[in-house]
């Protein structure tokens, strides 16, 4: 994360605003920008479907305040011909359409402008379920980045030599199949930008959460007490903070046990434990 | 998936329309509906954040069509004093707000009505974390029920008594963290709603496509034949359908067995072959 009492960091001065010219006057874009701010540039062939649900809660009034950035880039009129075309069959037959390469490379070349050219500072990604799985790693790598351009697939997939030409990441949301990449797009970008500084503020911790340790989270309980018969775990309501944590620690172990064997087996390794050990689990 | 030819599958007329009662006379909820369509049904702080994305494309067309429905549930009436509070601090302690099981259980109830009480037929998920990662196998056993609800966390989470008193499924869209389950149960739903019959209609095969058979799709081309140079392997262009099917094969495990190392041993368990074998890979 960007930390402005950091000073090593790159500068970011989140106070001076500016306008700047994009190519698509459109009401996502009429918001104050941050110089430096991070950025999200976005190739789709739905630009309606941006900043949807970003654009409301914590991500939205950061949005609103210039904290990040979003700008998207209609693929369809880098498209062919009077039909803007910019799919085709797949290359040996096979179901669906293929978005060529020549017409994506365009758009990239289009959203590369005022960007860095090394892939560290501004990934440049396509949202896939070949792709390698998205982590709350990779979310903290790309909240250090400048900003990041994202390409939505439709239809079968992408040209693989654009793929290949652009150093493009490939990155998955998970073992399912999307009818596009805008809805897997915001919600890389909704992971990401909470990791930057000022968007979440004070109301959520990011240290105690999921993951940050590699464990699931303990359950959560809060006020009334007694609700239709069922309690709330007596240890919870002690006020004994080293019991407190104590319990939370077993009950995010026993968690990540049960429902996640691999995130157990990577949490035991490193910490030098034994994953079939019967502790007081 | 439902099958009108199949006449043990529960009847589903898709031809007649009904016009539903709803406590929310929104937007959304003026599409015709076809009666015993599959059903989504939201609990959200920001029922705005729906359709979404789900209101454009195929799984728009489809809304429109009354092929399935999407419901949302405003959290925030069912909360509780003058300020409509639906959460409060996490017992024994720590950042964030838990949402207060006496509050979700009302607005769980409202969503209840008409729904079949066998969580097989109508799945009540949580999105969250520490829940079991989605899956495809998960999406296709959801758009063979007659429909779900989703409660989509803020905050910390939920109170647990909630989620076990109402045998409420966790589910998590991978491991990392969203500002809340909105854009999560965006994904969920498309996942599943282009699963149901009629929805996909001939745009694209779900046959052909990532994990269906365990494997990473192989790399896609299309024209122009040469692109900057870069031209397409020559056996997806000889016409020979054995040759390029063989090659496709190739590339999906050499794919998976580079990419996804999870995958590729499930997938030679399946298939009694060795993962670390070197065939032509």
């Amino acid at each position: 994360m960007t930390d402005a009492s950091d000073p090593t960091a790159k500068p970011k001065s989140h106070g001076r605003l500016t306008i700047s010219a994009s190519l698509q006057p459109r009401d996502l874009m009429e918001r104050p920008r941050v110089r430096g701010a991070w950025c999200a540039k976005i190739i789709t062939l739905f630009p309606d479907a941006f900043p949807g649900t970003l654009g409301l809660s914590l991500t939205g009034k950061a949005l609103d305040m210039g904290l990040w950035s979003l700008e998207t880039l209609d693929l369809r009129p880098f498209g062919d011909g009077r039909h803007k075309n910019v799919d085709d069959n797949p290359s040996g037959g096979g179901a669906g359409m293929v978005l060529r390469a020549d017409i994506v490379a365009k758009a990239l070349d289009q959203a590369a402008i005022g960007t860095p050219p090394d892939r560290k500072r501004w990934p440049v990604v396509f949202l896939s379920p070949r792709g390698t799985p998205f982590t709350q790693a990779k979310a903290q790598e790309w909240a250090e980045a400048d900003g990041l351009t994202l390409l939505c697939g439709r239809f079968e997939g992408v040209d693989q030599r654009v793929i290949d030409a652009y150093q493009i990441e490939e990155v998955s949301l998970g073992d399912f199949v999307l009818t596009g990449g805008e809805i897997a797009a915001q919600a890389l970008i909704d992971a990401t930008v909470r990791l930057i500084h000022r968007v979440l503020g004070n109301h959520v911790s990011t240290e105690e959460e999921s993951f940050s340790d590699g464990l699931l989270e303990f359950p959560q309980y809060t006020r009334p007490t007694d609700w239709q018969g069922h309690t709330i775990p007596e240890v919870l309501l002690s006020g004994h903070h080293g019991k407190i944590a104590a319990w939370r620690k077993v009950e995010a172990e026993r968690l990540t046990k049960e429902r996640r064997p691999d995130l157990w087996r990577a949490y035991c390794a490193k910490h030098g434990r034994d994953p079939n050990e019967d502790r007081e689990l």
